[in-house]
């Protein structure tokens, strides 16, 4: 086995639950490849491939080494074309690009001011100190008051989600009739909350509901086994 | 003269204002395609090609007749595959779906929390009448009540397109490094929003206001014309 994925996780290494390392765990299987997955606690990550990120997924395939999903996913795209497409041409690497930074401004931000506690209940007692710290930076205030409203947020979830509802309500993925890489980056965020919360707190005959747990049965329901 | 595209106008004609029919000005002058605009009130769309459709726009091309703004566009990168595309390949014509959804679901009802009152002054009396009466069923209130919130919904609609910011600020276009059919879907509600309000509502130095400035200089600042 040539081809190794770090990855994250806390105490039990049996639960990963970084979005970014879900979404390369998808694209590896979507592509077919085998993989080794190495997950590591936050803390560990200087100690994965000399340093070479700060932050996980890194791939190593063979003699090359990249860090962050984005890229990851463009690698894989351009280093096996014969195995199924991600992206579906250039066109739609610039897109998923936009899905990408819909996560990120729009889901990322009300995932943490749901689950950041439950996030960080995860966490070896090392990793609790580090995430505590960095995270607080990040906001700008204690964690306990990032998820003060919490009960608002989780209200104000489905919502967020109405681009996604209103495109897999016409069409079974993101993607059209197969998922793209734009899929496993919603997915990651979703399954980032499904590990750390239990929930997606999403009404279980919503569309978004019906695409993800599609997305759970993908190559085989690997991604279900995480609970 | 061989090409059509039956667009949408208040009393002045001198004005168009359809987000819809702005994405397809744009798409054609991408493809460098000559064409012929018919701009019509919204009572007078039934009377165009037969009343091939309830909405504008609707494109004629020699013998083919394709309505609604994102079927024109796949129908334009099919039938002129040499001009340059619009989607970059099938993936992107799948983002662009995102993409849409997102203008769909998320910008255009806050355009309409502000402008709804601006559109309306803009028709002619056949036309108020029946904006009036198919807006306030659609919206299930007044048309005043919409905007009832209206100075909310300028204060908080910078935010709502924070997607947008976060890829502009790293590349001139959501498409890369030229517009692709997902810019002008963007483009089309700003432009919307512009010609009927006088305004984006957005900071001079705000990465999206300098992204539409862009695309209001595109194709000889055809765009910008309108006013």
């Amino acid at each position: 086995m040539t081809r190794t994925l770090y990855s994250l996780c806390g105490e039990d290494i049996a639960r990963p639950f970084s979005p970014h390392c879900w979404k390369v765990v998808m694209a590896l299987h979507h592509k077919g490849l085998d993989f080794e997955e190495r997950r590591l606690a936050f803390t560990a990550i200087p100690s994965a491939e000399n340093g070479v990120s700060k932050t996980v997924p890194i791939l190593r395939d063979g003699s090359e080494v990249v860090a962050d999903s984005f890229r990851i996913a463009a690698y894989l795209d351009e280093a096996y074309p014969e195995a199924p497409t991600l992206f579906g041409g250039e066109g739609g690497v610039a897109m998923a690009r936009f899905v990408e930074a819909y996560s990120n401004t729009v889901l990322h931000p009300a995932i943490a001011r749901i689950a950041l506690l439950d996030i960080h209940a995860l966490l070896g007692p090392e990793d609790k100190a580090y995430f505590r710290e960095s995270r607080e930076k990040r906001f700008g205030k204690t964690m306990e008051d990032v998820v003060a409203r919490r009960e608002e947020e989780i209200a104000a979830f489905p919502a967020r989600f109405e681009p996604v509802r209103h495109l897999v309500k016409q069409q079974p993925y993101l993607g059209g009739e197969n998922p793209l890489f734009a899929d496993y980056i919603i997915f990651g965020a979703l399954q980032w909350l499904r590990v750390c919360a239990g929930s997606i707190f999403m009404a279980k005959d919503d569309p978004v509901t019906l695409w993800f747990e599609r997305c759970l049965d993908l190559y085989n329901g690997m991604a279900r086994e995480t609970a």
